[in-house]
């Protein structure tokens, strides 16, 4: 065990870990571009993001750059009665890239918060109306992060059963994973919203991240956006996975025609360097809270709220993210990751395989109870580690996301030691 | 109304704000030690440390350095099976100059987190020992932050009343203001603690910032943390805001000899200068959590959960705290306070002030109901703010708590200029 390692033991609580009998904790000493870089120089593949979070490689050097050039001008001020260049510049593009024609964005400081934000607004939005209690909707299997809004409108299994006796009610839909669950969903999703007088419809958005890279049809989700385009439902779409390129469009959203009212941000907005989370809206929402009224304010905020260097951060990400360079090395990995999804497609020991964008899913066969803590997720983590790639699976599903600027070769590596893995079982 | 200005209200949504008829945005373009430098160069005093956060002053050279070199070697990695330095340096600190024994440190991204984090480790605490839900206990007029679970301990008033249907139960303590009160919170918390299996005791030690800075004994907190020094009572310290220096010790928490099981950390952790949320646990806490079995992990985590880059900023603003200059200047800011708030006492439209380590609080006497929405609140701010001073008034709660490294010339202004205000009434 190195030093570094020993005294992390001590004194660090990691998260998503077992303090026993998890995965060593490897020390690293640097990154560049996609690689990890542990202390005895062996350079590990980030086939992650880094939790999805890295779209531009690490220690990029404009990032950095725009970092420390804000830090020594403006590095933070209160965002209650101030204003600068970079927030509004942010939220000027935001408004301007994405799908649901949102007016104003508030900030917090990761995705769980833009959850939070999202769900009291829509929340408020009602209790400016008059109503004092909406229902809340959402898919099973979401996963929207772990403070307790947002863990409430998530799945309740293994990862939150200590806290389910403090959440509040939410009604769950059908996953909508085959044309019978479709159907069977949209017709809860039309119940419901026939049967209440206000309702919140949070969705990842072809995408559930954490819930196992499970993939869903478009088409289900426009029907789902028809079904709910109603004036007592609100609709948040949860992109902090699948937002700034990830699927292959700018937003997953963008694969619909109908938008969600809500948009939620985090991850990849600063490019994975920074911590921010973003909610934008549409006027819809916004018109309920124009007004003097101390009552009908949306009080919320955060001490870091509109932090300068993390706008500037972000600011410097979106442009690299809209350069003509960065859209064809998105185009290329999601080409890749389909051709390697149909290669696996009728392996022996595939369950189910998929891509959208720059993500591959592979649900692997296993004996055992498929879920997140099936044994075959050691397995999997062990085989790739061993072979410098960081695949960290959920449960039986590898999944592969890179950062957009991975190298032929190094995507290359990681498409063969997948190949390799599948015909080792 | 400046270019910057009408773009901001376009597209930015800012916490803690009315749509309408709030105070004007002002448009910043730099800031520089204890000064916000507006777009038209207007010096305007930060008497306020930017919402409590910023402690060495404002766009500091020595933190930015830091940040910056961290950035380009190491910006961010996924935190569960990694380690770094940054991480690891930070975490021994922390366990090193916190009063209360701590032994590990979880990582999160705000004051907010922090909490949501205290209080999932402690329900879960209970339930790996069986316990399947437990009684919270929480001060009058608290304020803890603004997602769910940090609303829901906090105190239900105007600013949480549209989220109250969402909220988990929780019993509240009497606010020890008097001899009166105080016997009857202990008395309270004594019988909630013999009436329930497992109960988990949140506070914020000495002072409530937001509920108005109201300053409490500390005779109180040590009566208060030996009776509930039991096997069914976790104790958690908010010190997101009295961290860092701000109440004259490094923690409030110092001024008892009891301690709680768990400290929250956030605002002044980095200087104030990026968000950041700590929460650092005793022995009795990870004891409960040394296991291999997944049900009893803590299965918890954001993106940027150990970041690499916040956690570097974090250690350099460590370094300048500690050092002999910044003690002394707390020393000297507390004692200038007192001075302050003792010249204050007999004034005729004092209703009551007090001061603790840098922080002074004032409440104005008015003719209207007192709270945070009282039209004093304008006066305040409107008063000081013509004079470039921000202090952000809670209701007609005026309080002066400056970055520690403010300029005598400085201090002496806004001294001046609460006296002015004060013999304006």
């Amino acid at each position: 065990m190195s030093d570094l390692t020993s005294r992390d033991k001590k004194v660090v609580w990691h998260p998503f870990s077992k303090m026993k009998g998890d995965y060593p904790i490897i020390p690293l000493k640097s990154a560049k571009d996609e690689f990890l870089i542990t202390e005895d120089d062996t350079e590990i593949i980030d086939g992650i993001s880094s939790w999805w979070v890295n779209i531009h490689g690490h220690s990029n050097t404009e990032l950095a750059q725009a970092m420390y050039d804000q830090a020594l001008k403006l590095e933070h001020v209160i965002f209650a009665g101030f204003t600068h260049e970079p927030a509004v510049k942010l939220s000027e593009s935001l408004c301007q890239i994405l799908p649901n024609n949102s007016q104003k964005v508030f900030y917090s400081d990761n995705g769980s918060t833009a959850i939070e934000v999202a769900l009291k607004i829509a929340m408020q939005f009602y209790f400016n109306k008059g109503i004092k209690k909406s229902k809340i909707i959402a898919l099973s299997g979401a996963y929207h992060g772990d403070t307790f809004g947002a863990m409430s409108v998530g799945e309740r299994g293994g990862f939150t059963t200590p806290f389910h006796p403090y959440f509040f009610d939410v009604e769950y839909l059908t996953f909508p994973d085959d044309d019978h669950n479709e159907d069977a969903s949209l017709k809860e999703l039309a119940s419901i919203i026939e049967q209440n007088d206000s309702c919140i419809f949070i969705y990842e958005p072809l995408v559930q991240g954490a819930g196992g890279m499970r993939i869903y049809s478009d088409s289900w989700l426009q029907k789902a956006l028809e079904i709910s385009d109603k004036p007592n439902c609100i609709r948040i779409a949860d992109e902090v996975f699948t937002g700034f390129g990830r699927t292959g469009k700018l937003f997953a959203s963008e694969y619909c025609q109908a938008q969600a009212d809500i948009i939620c941000l985090s991850k990849g907005i600063t490019g994975g360097i920074l911590p921010l989370g973003a909610t934008a809206c549409n006027n819809r929402i916004i018109d309920a809270f124009e007004s003097d009224n101390w009552e009908e304010a949306f009080l919320h905020g955060h001490s870091f709220t509109g932090n300068p260097v993390i706008m500037a951060v972000a600011n410097k990400s979106l442009e690299i993210l809209l350069r003509n360079e960065t859209r064809e090395a998105i185009a290329r990995i999601e080409k890749q990751q389909k051709q390697i999804a149909d290669s696996l497609k009728d392996h022996p020991h595939v369950l189910k395989v998929n891509s959208i964008g720059t993500i591959l899913s592979i649900e692997v066969k296993t004996s055992t109870d498929a879920g997140y803590f099936n044994s075959m997720r050691e397995k999997i983590y062990y085989f790739f580690i061993s072979r410098n790639i960081l695949l960290r699976p959920l449960g039986n599903t590898i999944y592969f996301l890179p950062p957009y600027i991975i190298s032929s070769k190094s995507f290359a590596k990681v498409q063969s030691a997948i190949n390799e893995f599948m015909d080792s079982l």
